[in-house]
């Protein structure tokens, strides 16, 4: 029987450049201004699963397995802190105390430390950029970095709208989260030298990834086991996030169960049970197994995109991060 | 008699390309999302000085005076945009509501909508300035931009310390004011190809006007007509904010003086008739009249700079907008 697919593989791929990575980026958050360290190492140090500048390494050996990796981990130090900066301002926003079971640096240090500390990271990020040379790299990023911006608006204006049509909430996700993993693949793929038919393949691949990805994670809000890594249940439906889940759930319901969502979502009047409600109307709706099946149904095209290149250790790691994605529990 | 110093022949020498670089400002904080140049748009109709896309435009002319402006014209609107989204930041962390007179933006949309317009528009910058193709450029601007967000930082952390010493002041001011008018004028050099002396020159420039401008923007904020132009006395007062005058004021006042000032600026209790005290302290120690020589000192720092140059319409503008920097009355 085949183990469940895992990140092992990209990880093992990776790791030593990643220990590589980790140097640079805890050497470029270095400021004369103590806060600065202290309060982008909080978040630095809490973890989380550093996908993006492992999809970066891993674009770059697909591109050329033997080369040196010396400016694709800078590079990859650079995307981590778009995606950290990214972090810092989100949690100002959505006014959270908690993520991946730490207090937010926003809880610990107030919104404008996490402001402007997140606006040194996305600074020394380009810095990074600037020091690979590579011009390209950083017109793709700059570019991914205006779209990020963008999908957060829309998700804010979406917000507490359970009666969005799909289209939008794609639009919100590409921009929240696939835009930087296709930019973190294909920046992989420039930096390396890759054909612009690879550079193609792995940008399409790393967007049809983040899609997966953010869709899981969206359906694991309302469902995941509640474990040591620090995922809670719920965090979405308190806030009134717009998910495909809740819009499934909504979609499909009768006239009493949109009044629920719409009480809960976007009055945002949420009591005691209504989250274990909202659940039991997901689940007698199909609306995880439906979000899942779409997520894997991204899942499925990321892998297509790298079908025909040959089997390297580089591309295998890719194609099962892609079957992960929609297979994860935490 | 002379007339007093004005922005006037910056205005002039940059009236043609500053046509331009509007346009690309108007241009580029286009996006399908609406809220996005209906909130960037605010800020930029708003009006203020434009003075540091002149600084870039007229940095570019000293250095090739006969030269095309079209890279300049990014750069400058580029330059513009980091400046813009430093000041939707601003206003969130000073929880302002009032900026020139008009509501600020986040007092309309809410600082959710300013953190992210704010991004996006330093996100544009970087594409605009990856459009010019030069890399130099890129590297000097990221870099201002970090220790620009370090000033602002510093700033957060010396607020309601008046007994703060003048190096920590200067330190806050170089990063949140003059770093910025120095890689404006820098890099409005660089993209001309000017000589390394004359980018030299152009960054001391731009560092001594920065800090002769923002001293006299502190003392003005104790003593400015005010008058259409929104500008409005007592701000600084109102937040706390550690300047110039009020250090003077403090380090030169007896126990009681420094007791009113820890209530004031320290503890934030602001009574009737405080701000009026405030002034008269200021007054009868010298502070403003001291802020604005100290101003002046920095200003022919500036002037001094550029005084081996040949005499070029560019120069002389630079030399002016420096005499104006601390001189000025709005």
């Amino acid at each position: 029987m085949p183990s469940a697919p895992s990140l092992n593989p990209i990880l093992s791929l990776t790791e030593t450049a990643m220990v590589e990575v980790n140097r640079i980026i805890v050497a470029r958050m270095q400021s004369d201004i103590d806060l600065i360290p202290t309060l982008a190492g909080h978040l630095v140090s809490a973890g989380g699963k550093r996908i993006r500048p492992m999809l970066t390494l891993a674009g770059a050996m697909v591109a050329d397995p033997e080369g040196s990796l010396e400016g694709a981990a800078k590079l990859a130090a650079a995307v981590e802190f778009i995606h950290t900066a990214t972090l810092l301002h989100d949690d100002v926003i959505d006014e959270s105390n908690m993520r991946r079971g730490n207090q937010t640096a926003n809880a610990i240090w107030g919104n404008e430390a996490s402001v402007l500390v997140g606006d040194f990271l996305f600074a020394r990020a380009f810095e990074l950029m600037v020091e690979t040379g590579h011009i390209d790299v950083l017109g793709r990023l700059s570019k991914a970095s205006a779209r990020i911006t963008e999908g957060e608006i829309e998700q804010m204006l979406i917000a507490g709208k359970p009666d969005t049509d799909i289209d939008a909430y794609l639009s919100v996700i590409i921009g929240k989260t696939a835009e930087l993993f296709a930019a973190a693949s294909e920046t992989g793929s420039m930096i390396a030298n890759g054909s612009d038919a690879l550079t193609a393949n792995l940008k399409d691949y790393g967007m049809a990834l983040g899609i997966a990805f953010q869709i899981t994670d969206d359906a694991l809000d309302y469902h995941a086991d509640e474990g040591d890594l620090g995922k809670t249940v719920g965090d979405d439906f308190a806030e009134g996030k717009t998910t495909l889940p809740v819009m499934m759930a909504y979609h499909a319901g009768d006239a009493e169960e949109k009044a629920f969502w719409m009480r809960t979502i976007s009055d945002g009047d949420i009591r005691d049970g209504d989250l274990a409600h909202a659940q039991a109307l997901m689940q007698s709706h199909g609306a995880i197994t439906g979000a899942l099946a779409e997520a894997r149904r991204h899942a499925e095209q990321a892998e297509a995109c790298l079908s025909d290149l040959p089997a390297t250790p580089a591309r295998d790691a890719l194609i099962e991060t892609a079957a992960f994605a929609a297979s994860r529990t935490v």
